[in-house]
């Protein structure tokens, strides 16, 4: 048992620590393939019981889990403007299954969540600037407006956070909801990873919705279906670890290396709650939060019938 | 009458280009004063009737216009420090004559429309950055966590533009306050003048709300009492005059001279179509949204309770 | 003779407004063609004597415009990415017809003026931002990091404008050329037009350098290969019109259907200079700039070798 | 011995972990006060022979360290502003004795280094947009132009970082001194701490410049007096501390405990290499820089006699 409890938004990762790591856990289900042409590696782990919710410290749901080492090696040569949009088809693909509706020319309300003036946590309302947005323009002329028959009238907020809002993220996105009635929401978000490895290059899409705090406690502030009526996908990339758990993990290590008494009692001398509210992450996010967003809006923009 | 329609947001300018503008009109009081120390000159006309609103094309109510040549003139000395002050107090004075319950505890959302991607039109985006934030601080913590006693409950939000949401600015405002039910609106915009003079250095407070397409036809996107139950304050500066406006009045002044029908024919020649969607600012308009975004956030921060 | 001094920097309109347009003007020699795949209209100005360039109130040298009306209806759809490179493919060609030597490995220093923090003025700076920076890697690794051969070596600077940085934009330009050796300038610039017909449309592509004050007067503020001692090519897209331009246009339009004293004397009644230091802009702004930086920027990588 | 070499930006820091540290070191004076009124406690070390600088790891000069608790404590109520105002004042006090040269009406540029997209890299850039730039004025107009007689000549550049520009930042300093021959340099920094208490709390001024890679090697990339021929004060504010270093250290703390050959051995099998690149930082460092560039910027336009 862990000393002190790490953070991960990816469901993958939250799996790999539970101790019986190899062998099956009742209530989660996990399914790998390679998807070789792109040399993406896809995970789905399906939390199917509240015993599986309880193991990983995840809501019950579908989790999918795609790694994509091109993420950060791309440049911006010609051949990687194909790879990226090879990227873009995947995660599309893996988004209309766990969001069939979104075809059926339904209207969907993308979220981006997170501080804009925060790089890496600006994910979320950079998506949101490259979005093809339609809702207004099929509201006033209709879908003959557009080339594209199977259009989706798509809307977006980037509501901010609340230290500048004053309001809870969740209440502002149900208002929103009651107001203009989607049928879907789809929120997008910078996660936080348990490792640095994950880091910018893998994407999780879910369709449990966002659980402040792990998903326990209450519900007041969920953006979930159980809260909106209505189907709620989060997707999101890691792009911080909290530095408390790279510290918390280095020492782990160390431990079951060492496996000795005065190992615990000295480990009890580093103080991790000072590393509290700090995060790690990479030197080079902006241009990595600009690669990653174009490459989600491009997923969007094709999910949404916007790009042949 | 005018051949083109001029569009100007100042109630003070509308009235100035109504016909009999020396003599009164039904419906229309207008009232002025100087505050000497701070070299500010105060209109204050109220629309009484639908005649009025008629004439002036303004829902009728109380629109108070503040001219303040030092908006302009501000360097940044710690001298201007000092005024920037006592027109911030000044503004802050004028408000809480037209929406008197902030006094009274109240809880208020604060919205800053517009566009925050072009300079011009970025003034309630700005003014919002500055602004105190209370109310997460207050549900969780009380009013004791802060040292003032007679604090407003401060929500805001900067909802973006039609073309980047596809939902209109007053869904969101409806939805919003609907979820989180504060007790007023105020909402803050860059405006339109007539005069290129009234740029930069003129503050309309009116207790009217936002009124798409100058306060005629459908409600469904006005931002009003009427339609959200609440008092809704708009406060604004002129940053742009309609491109069209600038041209319009040249040949008006032209004509008003000349006085004959050649005029009137030749004037037609002059297309001022391919105007629309233009808007004439100024060259230094970054450090002036700035500036008077910094003004704007003091007096309301004052207006809540948040500077001494 | 027109009674107000209308600016562009379109030598393509120097030239329309210029008496004795329909016929040659000894110094200028003007071709026209069209590039009809891609709705390209290029016209190449040369003004080859002091004599036309006192006519046209631009030094002597090449001014190649090309308009581009799609520039201005390109959506994001997939059909438009190709037309946006065929824009981009068709701009670098011109500007290697007048830049032969970039071909032949040099090293180039791309600077984007004006400020970032003024939509219609932060052009050169957006340019900067998606250009592949090479520089500092070929003097690290080589050529051979580079899966292509004949690649330019390339460096770039916003400098800010003189409000923000107290230096003259030439001085910054000559330091930094001084200090670095480049074998060429190319400078990006949001430029102002006579008529609003041509904004965000039109690319003009010179081998005059910038010449502060229309290539009039002193020589201390010139960003040319007379001061720096390296071919200067200046590239722009006009992104706004002069305030006084557009009344003053409108004015002699009137004139000339008019023809009468009264005329002359009753404009004198129209006051052009409190527009002094105002532009005329589009609303759409942001997004023109945004779509306007992408493809100058492709047009500029494609030049230098890093696109296929 | 440490077994990584573990970064800081502060001398006060690289002091703390030199061996020998609570006795005497050759080389290196340390002085320490409080200044009572502000809380700030300053400490003055002076690297005086090349010995003390290899045992530092930092270029001989001084290197004056004012640590601030209230910087992070700091609301926005009018008390605030006064503390804010002291804190600049003493800064701008500790400046001078560094640089008495301004007070004589010298030409000062000032550099605000690094990424102003990265929020955490962003501190310099953001204090150059708060500083009264007055060289061009002055230039133009003289010093009558201003109320103030003691008035430095202000310049100033953000030069971006190399990965944007191709160049190093020292080749466009140089160039940029030699055009406009200043009579002295300030450098504006984020700097990397080695302890998580110190970040956003504390400033470093030092007499030094900017020495890239710890001031051994190459000066090719240096903004020192050596190479530029006038004085070079650097200032900064840790906003980082580099994830190798913190994980590190927690390790270093568990073995002064534990002194066992096993952890020696187990030690290795935690690898700081995946850590590279990485930077441990605050999750509200946005409203951090913001808070932060206002002091600095105020206490560099108190430093030239532009604040009375």
């Amino acid at each position: 048992m862990a000393y002190f409890q790490a953070r991960t938004d990816l469901a993958l990762e939250a799996r790999e620590y539970v101790e019986d790591a190899n062998g099956a856990l009742h209530g989660v289900v996990v399914e790998e393939y390679d998807v070789d042409e792109v040399e993406i590696h896809v995970t789905r782990v399906q939390i199917t019981t509240k015993n599986g919710a309880k193991l990983l410290g995840k809501p019950m749901g579908t989790y999918v889990t795609l790694e994509v080492p091109r993420l950060t090696d791309m440049g911006e040569s010609s051949d990687v403007g194909e790879q990226h949009r090879e990227v873009a088809e995947e995660i599309s693909r893996q988004l209309l299954e766990l969001l069939p509706q979104v075809q059926e020319c339904a209207s969907v309300l993308v979220i981006g969540l997170g501080n804009r003036d925060v790089t890496a946590d600006a994910l979320g309302p950079a998506v949101i600037e490259h979005l093809c947005i339609t809702r207004h323009m099929i509201k006033e002329y209709g879908k003959r407006a557009f080339s594209q028959e199977n259009m989706t009238m798509v809307s977006s907020m980037a509501p901010g956070v609340m230290a500048k809002t004053g309001m809870e993220t969740a209440e502002i996105v149900a208002g929103i909801v009651k107001e203009t009635r989607p049928d879907a929401v789809i929120v997008i978000d910078a996660l936080a990873a348990r490792s640095t490895r994950r880091l910018n290059r893998t994407i999780q899409i879910s369709n449990t919705g966002i659980h402040p705090g792990s998903g326990v406690g209450n519900h007041r502030n969920a953006i979930t279906q159980e809260v909106l009526g209505i189907p709620v996908i989060a997707m999101g990339v890691p792009t911080v670890v909290d530095a408390a758990t790279i510290v918390g993990d280095a020492l782990e290590k160390m431990y079951k290396e060492v496996k000795e008494a005065a190992f615990l009692k000295a480990r009890e001398s580093v103080a991790l709650t000072e590393l509290n509210n700090m995060y790690v992450t990479a030197k080079d996010i902006d241009a990595t939060i600009k690669r990653l967003s174009f490459t989600l809006a491009e997923a969007l923009n094709i999910t949404f019938g916007m790009e042949a």
